[in-house]
């Protein structure tokens, strides 16, 4: 999408230097937008561990060029196989709990293991790695187009008045390659003249919303208001959403689904007020092992700093300050999970269906 | 309640000149403990508008002293009347949501009406503040006292295994003059020896609640934690919240209650989860002339800036960061409505009633 009326993705190889991949920033966004050059498997695991790239799909692609740039190296033989070994190894724990990044390493590891030349190895991974990329780029398209008609019918029917979306955290471009999950839709709609305009949860503790999907819908020219993650149910009492769409982190086998923590309370407000709400994700986020999202999908919990110290831009840099008493305790939960009975539809690359085991079969009944 | 060990109201008259009224800032808290000192009826507005106090118990109490103060001016006759009204007038406006203020400033100018002598007035307009104080103390407790027995009858069912109780803003003693509402059981129960715990929501964009809420408990010495406001829904599913217990700034007839923004959004997860949900009140706050609260209820849109700019301590003062993009805009919509059917009950100084009009009507037979 748009940076400054520029197009980007959020991963690219250098087009001066395909030996070096490029990437956003993330961390500094929306105070300063820098490039940052990766160059050496190391940079790549620093990336996604220091959440320079966040976001599943992004941090897989990310993964799979990782290894793309550990087949640059010139060791041979043995030496090179555990050097590509031991760079796959560190880029699995660099996010152990994201789906794509294991799917994106292994799949890189075996269409690249026949290969004894090196160069040969080299070109075959980077083809692989912008396979992935590409792969997830469609993927977003494909679901922003079955999104597009759920607004574009919504739009008819307010003839032509904006179409109010409500979104939760950051499902959009930076956290895939382009176009995003939840907002692939928006940018689709937008793009086509339709009137949209995006109601931004700041999303508390790390405001996602406030700072990278506002940042994000801003640089597309996308009206939107970033609002305190309470204001929802008070919006939607008052007819001022007229569609939720967020992403999923993962969904189980009967269309519950797991994304950032406060999702359930909007999914909640939005059936209290008979308003649609559509979780949009790429299938490959879908564990079809599981049925009870609420039982059986572990929560992570992580450092209660997040929610004591709140961190902004005081005109220089990125700060924190103190926001609450030192003495007392804080916890910080990353997720919850929003049963599929509050769930208006799944939006899938395959198309949409209902939160349940029987529909999502019907889209992908390999999985019978 | 306790700061440091000594007993404090939020609000008295100077022991060593009471003509100036002490209070203390709350815009400072958790980080720095000063009082301030009223003097003049443009520091009451002030007060009241700046946030120096909040809390609709509270705002009632202080616009009550505003007028005492305003009673102490040296003007006589239709100059005098007009000063008065005015700053009745400039009072009433300072916040549009409580009704408390307006009770109380209608109250102080009906009583102190009749008195044409500016000294006797005075003494009058002070014996009546103080009353209104002491009302609000007297209320405080009662409430404490008819919510102490929920918790309890909780204790008892958990065997004496902690009771969590989760809360959203404060509606706290520094809420109040003493007790708080939401609070007052709460401070009752742990006084009483029953094993309490307090989730408190950090209640964006104010933070009252990791600010004050945890602030009063911590001084008081009553296990707390802070989250984020999106964390309550995934705490209720997962059997961690007892019961919720909030304030409320106006009930309606019919047991609609609006309190700061969010209520909603945990009311409606109580439901979801089976988990009984209070709201404490002054009956002072019920305004017997609305029905329909969401419809009915003016709800007060703040500056954009309170979203925008994230306040906290930065070790030496309170500062604020930039937490979103400069360009994007920010809406900022200080309460919601949780309709009474999403209410478990109403606790107020009468006794506990369910939130209709009936069970309040019983409660309140005189307003038939």
């Amino acid at each position: 999408m748009k940076i400054k009326d520029k197009h980007y993705t959020t991963i690219w190889v250098n087009p001066h230097n395909p030996s070096v991949v490029q990437t956003i920033d993330q961390r500094l966004l929306p105070f300063k937008f820098d490039i940052l050059n990766l160059a050496c498997p190391d940079d790549f695991e620093m990336a996604i561990s220091d959440m320079v790239v966040r976001g599943a799909p992004l941090i897989g692609v990310t993964a799979a060029y990782g290894i793309y740039i550990a087949t640059l190296s010139d060791l041979t033989g043995s030496r090179r196989k555990s050097y590509l070994k031991e760079t796959a190894e560190k880029l699995l724990a660099s996010r152990p709990t994201a789906v794509d990044l294991k799917n994106a390493v292994d799949r890189m590891m075996k269409e690249i293991e026949e290969y004894d030349d090196p160069k040969r190895q080299s070109v075959k991974a980077l083809e692989i790695a912008e396979k992935i990329k590409n792969e997830s780029i469609e993927s977003s398209k494909t679901i922003g187009k079955y999104g597009l008609e759920l607004i574009e019918n919504i739009s008819k029917r307010k003839k032509g008045i904006t179409v109010n979306i409500l979104t939760h955290c950051n499902a959009g471009w930076l956290a895939c390659v382009d176009y995003g999950t939840a907002t692939a839709p928006i940018y689709m709609a937008h793009d086509k003249g339709i009137n949209v305009h995006v109601w931004v949860d700041e999303t508390r503790p790390r405001n996602q919303g406030s700072r990278l999907t506002a940042f994000e819908l801003g640089e597309h020219g996308i009206p939107h208001t970033v609002i305190a993650d309470n204001t929802g149910g008070h919006l939607m009492q008052h007819g001022m959403v007229d569609m939720v769409i967020v992403g999923t982190d993962r969904t189980t086998r009967n269309g519950d689904a797991a994304n950032k923590i406060g999702t359930y309370l909007k999914a909640l407000a939005a059936k209290d007020n008979n308003i649609p709400f559509y979780i949009a994700l790429p299938s490959s986020t879908i564990d079809w092992n599981i049925f009870d999202g609420v039982k059986e999908i572990p929560i992570e919990t992580r450092s209660e700093n997040e929610v004591k110290y709140i961190e902004g831009w005081n005109g220089k840099q990125i700060d924190d300050l103190l926001s609450m008493p030192y003495t007392s305790k804080a916890a910080n939960y990353g997720f919850d999970v929003t049963p599929g009975r509050l769930i208006t539809g799944l939006i899938t690359e395959k198309g949409i269906c209902d939160a349940n085991e029987k529909s999502l079969l019907q889209l992908f009944p390999e999985q019978n």
